[in-house]
C-alpha cells in the first residue's frame, strides 16, 4: 500500500497504444492496492505541431499565447488516458494544471511552480480514483495558462510527489535508467543502479538529459524518492538516493556528462571593480537568458577577461546585450564562440580522492584535446573544450575513469 | 463605435491562412473603432480528430474526459489568432470558457450557461484589446471542464453578446445568410435580408443548420441583433430581427425547414390515463435524450397511441428505454422507423392567414407524398414523411409558397 506519481513521457504516451499499456501498467500498480498520480506529457509530435502552427502566424508568438496553444498537448492526453483507465473499470479523473491548483509565478514559458494544492488529489485518491494530471502546465495568480518550459513535466511528477509525501516518484521514459555515460557516444557505458541527487543534479545540469535539473533538485529537497525506468521494458532502472542511504564505498567517479549545446561569451578588459560581474549579467537575466558556467580569472593591469557559457538558442541575443554595455563598462571587446562543448566528470567519491583534476587532464592530453575553460564544485569538474573533440573526449574520460562495462554486474 | 461579438466557425478558422484573413477582419473594425469580442470554434478538423482518437480509446468514452478532450480544440484556435491580432498589431488576449468565466451546469457534453461573469472582458475592451474568447466551452461549479454540444460557439457569441449589451453579435459561417430554404435541395432559394427570430427559431430546430436553436433562443430572449455573414466574401448576410421592426408586409411563409436526422417511435395501445405521457417520457428524457415532435391522437376503446421523434442517433436506445417500460405501462407494443423526415413551413405571416396546411397538403398530395404525422405551431407546420420523399416534398412547397427566386431584388 503506497503512493506512487508516476510520470509518462512523450513516447510514452505517443500513440493510442502507447496510452493503452500505460493504463495496463497503471492499473497493475492499482491492483496490487497502490494509489496511484499520473503525470503525462504531451503524445510525442504534438508539441512540435502546436509550434509549427504557431511559428506560421508569427515569428515571435506571444509567449502568454505560446503556453495557451502548448498546453493543450498535455490535456489531450490526460483526457484520453483518463478514458483508457476508466474502460479498464479502473476509476481515474484527469486534471489539467490549473484544476489541480499547480500555482505558478507568471514567467511564460518557464514558469516555476510556487504552491500545490493538495485536496483534490486527496479526495479523488481517498474515493479509490487514480488522478492523472497535466505536466509541463499551471496557472498564474490572474488566471493565465504557464508552462514550466522543458521538461517541464519532470517537474511536475516531483512536485506532486512531494505535495502528496508520494512513496516513489517513477519517471517513466524511453531508457531504461541513468547510464554512466550516453550510450549513443560511449558503447561500454553501463546502467547504475543507484546514483546520488548530488551527482544527478551534476549530470543533468550538464546534458545527461534523462531527467531536467529542476526536476531533480525539487527531488533532492523534499527528499522524494526518484526512479527512472523504461515505460518500454520491465526493469529497475535506477534509483536516485541521498547520499546516506548507500553503505557501500562509492567510485571515485560516477558518470560522465556532457553538453553540446553550450556557447561561450567573453567581455574582454573589464575593469576589475566591485560590482562589475553583476552589471554585466544582470541584462542577461534581466533578460531570462540562464547563465550556466562563469570563469573570471585574476586581473592584470586592474583589468580582466569575465567569461560564461549560455545555452546555444541564446548566443546570438546575449551577444547583442553585451555589445550595448561595452562602452558603460569601459570594457575592451566582446568575444563568442558557439561551437564549444561542456565535458564534466561527476562523483561524491571525489571529494576525498585527490589527483582526480590530473587524472582527467592527462586523459585529454593524451588525445591531444585542448582545455578552454575549467570550472569545479564540490563533486564534479567541467571543462569546455572544441566542440568536434566532444565524443572523443567523453570516451577518454569514460575508460580513464574505469567505468567501462566488463560484464553486466548488478 | 459600437461593440460587435463576432463569432468564427470551424471552416472560417480551418488553415493557418484563414487565421490570418480572420485577424485582417477583426483588425479592420478596430481600426474604424470599434470594439471587438472575438468567438471562435476550433479549426475543421480538428474535433472529428479528437473524437476519433477517443474513440480509439473507447467506445463510449467518459463525458467528463471526452469534454476535457474537446475543449483543446478551441483552446488552440484561441491562441493562434491572439498571435495574429499580436502580430498586426492589434492587441489581443486568448480567453477559454473557464478563464473568462463562462459558468455551465454538469450536463458533460450537452451543458447549458449559467453565468457569464463580464469583468474580465470590460476590463481588456477599456485596455483597448480584442478579446478572443474559446466557444463551446465553459467550467461547472466544481471546475470540471464543460462543452455546450452541436453548435455551442453559436450559443457561447450570442450568450456573450447579451451579457455585454452588444450592438450586433455577427455569426461569421461559410454560408452569406439565411435562404429560404437549402440551395443545395432548391436551386432556386433565395437569401432573406431579415428574418424574425421566432421563424429563425423554427427554421433553426428544424434543421437549416444555419445557426443552432439555443443561440436564436437566447439571442431573441435577450433581444441581441443576430446578423449571419459569410467569412469569405462580402455582403450583408441576414439580420435577425424582432417582428416589430419590421414595417414591411410579411410574406405568409418565410422559408422551408427539414431535418433529415429524425426517427420516429410509437407506443401503441397505451391505456389512456392522466400521467401515462410523463411515464413515456420521463425515462426517455432522464437518458438526455431530446424529444422533437410529439403526436397523440384521440383515444379509441380507452386505449391511445402515443408517437414523438428523436434524433436518428438516439433511436435504438429510445427504442430499447420504450420496449423495457411496455408491460408497465400496460401498451400493447412499441413501433419505431429510422427513415423518416421533417419537413416544415415556417412564416410569421401564416397567422393572419387561413388556408395555408390546405394549400401544403395540396402540394404533397399533389406529388402523391404520404403524410405520417402533422403537428403545428402558430407559425409553422410540419409533417413526417417517408425520408426518399424529401428532397420532392421541399421543392414542392417552395414553389406552391411562391418562394422561388425570379430575379434578385435586394
Amino acid at each position: 500500500m503506497a503512493l506512487y506519481v508516476q510520470k509518462y513521457g512523450g513516447t510514452s504516451v505517443g500513440s493510442v497504444e502507447r496510452i493503452e499499456a500505460v493504463a495496463d501498467r497503471v492499473k497493475r500498480f492499482r491492483d496490487q492496492g497502490h494509489d496511484v498520480v499520473v503525470v503525462v506529457s504531451a503524445m510525442s509530435g504534438e508539441t512540435n505541431r502546436l509550434i509549427e502552427l504557431a511559428q506560421q502566424i508569427s515569428p515571435e508568438p506571444t509567449p502568454r499565447e505560446m503556453d495557451t496553444l502548448l498546453a493543450t498537448g498535455e490535456q489531450v492526453t490526460i483526457a484520453l488516458l483518463s478514458m483508457a483507465l476508466n474502460r479498464r473499470e479502473c476509476p481515474a479523473r484527469s486534471y489539467t494544471g490549473w484544476q489541480i491548483g499547480i500555482r505558478t509565478d507568471s514567467a511564460h514559458t518557464k514558469a516555476r511552480i510556487q504552491d500545490i494544492d493538495t485536496d483534490s488529489m486527496q479526495r479523488e485518491l481517498a474515493a479509490g480514483r487514480v488522478v492523472v494530471v497535466a505536466g509541463f502546465q499551471g496557472v498564474d495568480d490572474g488566471g493565465n495558462i504557464t508552462t514550466l518550459g522543458r521538461g517541464g513535466s519532470d517537474t511536475t511528477g516531483v512536485a506532486l510527489a512531494a505535495a502528496l509525501k508520494a512513496d516513489e516518484c517513477q519517471i517513466y521514459t524511453d531508457v531504461d535508467g541513468v547510464y554512466t555515460t550516453d550510450p549513443r557516444v560511449v558503447e561500454s557505458a553501463r546502467r547504475m543502479d543507484q546514483v546520488t541527487f548530488e551527482e544527478m543534479l551534476e549530470m543533468a545540469s550538464l546534458g545527461s538529459k534523462v531527467l531536467q535539473i529542476r526536476a531533480v533538485e525539487f527531488a533532492g529537497k523534499y527528499s522524494v524518492p526518484l526512479r527512472v525506468l523504461s515505460s518500454f521494458k520491465e526493469g529497475p532502472g535506477t534509483l536516485i538516493t541521498l547520499e546516506g542511504d548507500d553503505a557501500m564505498e562509492k567510485p571515485v567517479i560516477s558518470g560522465i556528462a556532457f553538453n553540446r549545446d553550450e556557447s561561450k561569451l567573453s567581455v574582454m578588459g573589464v575593469p576589475d571593480l566591485p560590482g562589475v560581474a553583476s552589471r554585466i549579467l544582470g541584462p542577461v537575466s534581466a533578460a531570462n537568458i540562464e547563465v550556466d558556467m562563469i570563469v573570471q580569472n585574476i586581473s592584470e593591469d586592474g583589468s580582466t577577461d569575465f567569461t560564461f557559457t549560455v545555452h546555444r538558442n541564446d548566443f546570438r541575443r546575449t551577444e547583442s546585450i553585451l555589445k550595448n554595455i561595452t562602452d558603460d563598462l569601459g570594457a575592451r571587446e566582446v568575444l563568442g564562440d558557439d561551437r564549444i562543448a561542456k565535458v564534466s566528470i561527476v562523483g561524491v567519491g571525489m571529494r576525498s580522492h585527490a589527483g582526480v583534476a590530473s587524472r582527467m587532464f592527462d586523459a585529454l592530453a593524451a588525445e591531444s584535446i585542448n582545455i578552454q575553460l575549467i570550472s569545479t564544485s564540490e563533486i564534479k569538474i567541467s571543462v569546455v573544450i572544441e566542440e568536434k573533440y566532444l565524443e572523443l573526449a567523453v570516451r577518454a574520460l569514460h575508460s580513464a575513469f574505469g567505468l567501462d562495462a566488463v560484464e553486466e554486474t548488478s
